[in-house]
């Protein structure tokens, strides 16, 4: 056998919906990579919505809590967006994600289709980096009861109604007052959220080892408001303290209507999503070139 | 007769509910000031509205459209908000206004209502700064059919929706196609609104005197974005692209639903507002107080 | 005759030095071009400089006085640092300008040297879009005197000493005092101009159109304090209150060792540039394409 | 005895000249609260430049080392510099600092003289919040020989000499290349310093709590370029590939004319600062009242 992993998780383009993806991953590319697999040795095991999804037939099919209990790698055919769908769920059963991407490269989904047998060889083989991934465990809080409950890859966003000129936020930290903030809204960010909605509201990036979140005013009122990194190991509070039709978004999952007194409590979670790179991956790489950072203007 | 201006509006803090408002202009303040224009020689009209809100009676009345037919003078008693939307109102009929306030200090309405008889007094003799602002005329096409249409004094703002991750915006300039913005919404500021919402989203500032608008992205997507400064004689449009559920916001008025395909079009309206200024008043010296700017941090 | 520009001046990459430049315009392109142009009908004089720098023999040279006071036209092949640089020297003599370049487009010169032919004879015919500039005429008052004068297309810069923790400028409008700004510098940039230094720094693009300069702080103390556009007929006066070795730059040229109570003073200059573009062309599709505007991060 | 701390040394505005400063601490304050510390049972030990500055006679004195060597705390009287200049002094000896402010209150010296019996009392008592910064090390690397060392407790800034346009340098992490950077500079702040310049050139701020740096652009040619909170474990260096007269800070030292090649290298220093502040501060008490973040533009 040559592969270090036995069972693999072959998982395409998430679709919530259950729609057939516009774009999604075909069918032969992920019959391609089955067959490329299991000639590694692997056992193959294809994610029960992408086999219905791609018609893709012949394979053991699992949803994701079976992929969790038996898998020893998810392997992601698609963006940074189902990455990151399919990390959360599976950050509980410690299964170690790759990512490959058939169009544009993400900040994790790292892996050209058109180069995947030579670089997933050495990898299969033991020769990766390792890039853990921390994530939000967010609750949100009405009247002493916990209503809703999500983990966040990316970030926890607090925002005013669509036609409300502002959201006024109260913001605590381990029970201490930071600030009232007014403004369009809040994103509380990982490492990983920070090059996504945080980057576009003014937010620093955070190298992935900082045990961090940034917090980031969205359109605020106040002028020397400022993004401010906080430890991870702190409990954030945001209470809803004025505003018409305030929502929380929870990566990709709203919760609309919050009321006055409802608090967005965000903690870390004790799962962790572990990303398997090519050997020689740095992050810096990945910045670099999604950044544009060689392409000046003038 | 003391007054160059004969007949004189008082207008209260205005609320467009009809409600009566908490921390509105009391009827003793307008009565005060009533009777002082009147020893100076002024006939006084009460808007209609806030005679009806305050229980001030024994005055002539008048609603808005009225005050601009017969009044050489608007006097305003409240905030920046409610000398906008009065002004917004009057511009039609070159009504000239001059703001009191009697909590802090505005942008605009800056004459202090505890020294309201020695400010006025030369003012209502003719010393007095004149500030003339410039008003947008915003109309909305839908299949080329004009189906909203409004003045502001600030901005026109498109948003996406609430739940919504972004709104895909077509912007064109006298028909040349500028950009495609990929954002949380689009701010077209005049210089009146450049020290409000505009600034909050990172516009810059805008000098009354400057003939244009400045386009302010809010939270775009494309980094390198930036807010830029057009003449006001341009045509601008923005078209919705992409995103369910943006809206629009012209001042305080709201347009929800936006589709698919609608025009947002903004060019300069005829009509000027002009505010009357102490004697000495300049543009810098408000802007110095309320930003701020004598207060370092460290 | 072809071509509506008689006497025509061809310009290469100026080197202030007068040393021959590494990428310079080469004897090959401009010998070629001019020998295009001939078969227009045009006359061709070669700048002085440009001539020395190439060996470019056989034809007509003029330095830019001379240029100024017979020419018809001045074809800069280069990029936008000797556009500008030229522009600034030709200003009072109402030459128009077009730029080809060799690398990558400019904001300015955006002809591409493989397109000159097919882009130049339409715009030799008289078909072509009218794009004049401002400039700036900058003074430096020491006791009462002007010790330095220029001209600036871009920008005008007060900057700290290296060494030094910063500067405090005291600014003024129009004699009005707008504020005391304690910062690593402070810009004062033309729409031209707001493409370069100041956008770095953090300023809005002025379409330019816009009758206006931005004055933009660097890495300033008071966090509030924001980019301001104000009205190019408007006296800007900039005084040194505090701060060691601090200098200024005028485009290109330096005044260093500034003294406390000098004064740059800042005024429209009666002279624009004009530059001509290719039929068809806008400022936003140059803007759009330098911006990367259609190159997003996610 | 009532204070838990035996030896105190008391140490005024700290003037690097020995000139003796304007605004520096009285003798008559510094007399008061050293019998104000004897009264407690302390043992006073005046620094030697201070006694010096402000002919404080008749108490032992002693230099910095000498504090270090034998004293158990430190209290400074003064504003934030001097007490950034004796913490980073007294770093490896272990003494822990207290600082009394006499004009404003700064983000560390958060004491007002006013009430210093009142705060102290407690504090000696042993009641006190930790207040833990860390340090970088910077050392200068000039073919392969450190020519520089210095600690630094706010930041490492890179400059680009007052003449020249930019200064290019090249960034690397552990040996992996981030980027090359065209800008005015690049600050490295800690969390402490994460409030002072790189907060004026646009950083976030870092919670104390966080184990990083973050990396600054200043007024970068890239409009990608965003700050980067990195890790303090990591190794950063900053080599100057082009710009004439680049120069280096850390915290209040400078280091000119630096060469192509030259590296700048910063690592976690192995000693930490701790600031003693009274029962009950946190962090976000005085970022918020340092910050005006209660004190709305509208």
């Amino acid at each position: 056998m040559l592969s270090k992993f036995r069972q693999v998780a072959l998982i395409g383009k998430y679709q919530s919906t259950g729609a057939r993806a516009v774009g999604a991953s075909s069918r032969e590319s992920l019959d391609a990579i089955a067959h490329f697999l299991m000639d590694q040795g692997c056992e193959i095991v294809i994610e029960a919505n992408t086999a219905a999804n791609t018609d893709l037939t012949g394979y053991t099919t699992m949803d994701v809590a079976g992929i969790g209990a038996s898998c020893d790698l998810a392997l992601v055919v698609g963006g940074d967006g189902t990455m990151l769908g399919i990390g959360r769920q599976l950050a509980q059963y410690k299964v170690p994600l790759i990512g490959i991407n058939q169009g544009r490269l993400g900040f994790i989904t790292d892996i050209r289709f058109e180069q995947y047998k030579t670089t997933l060889l050495p990898m299969l083989a033991g020769h990766y980096e390792l890039d853990d991934r921390s994530l939000m465990h967010a609750r949100v809080m009405r009247d002493g009861h916990c209503v809703f409950s999500a983990l966040a890859m990316n970030d926890v966003v607090v925002n005013r109604g669509a036609t409300s000129g502002m959201v006024e936020l109260r913001v605590e930290v381990d029970g201490n007052f930071v600030s009232n903030q007014r403004a369009d809204g809040l994103i509380i960010a990982t490492p990983t959220g920070s090059t996504a909605y945080s980057m576009s509201a003014g937010g620093p990036l955070l190298h992935p080892a900082i045990p961090g979140w940034v917090m980031v005013p969205i359109a605020p009122h106040t002028l020397s408001n400022r993004p401010i990194v906080l430890s991870n190991t702190a409990r954030i509070a945001i209470e809803i303290v004025a505003g018409r039709d305030a929502s929380a978004n929870f990566d990709m999952q709203s919760l609309a209507s919050l009321m006055h007194g409802d608090r967005i409590e965000v903690t870390l979670s004790e799962h962790r999503v572990r990303f398997l790179h090519p050997k020689g991956w740095t992050y810096f790489d990945t910045l670099r070139q999604k950044m544009h950072w060689n392409e000046g203007v003038a």
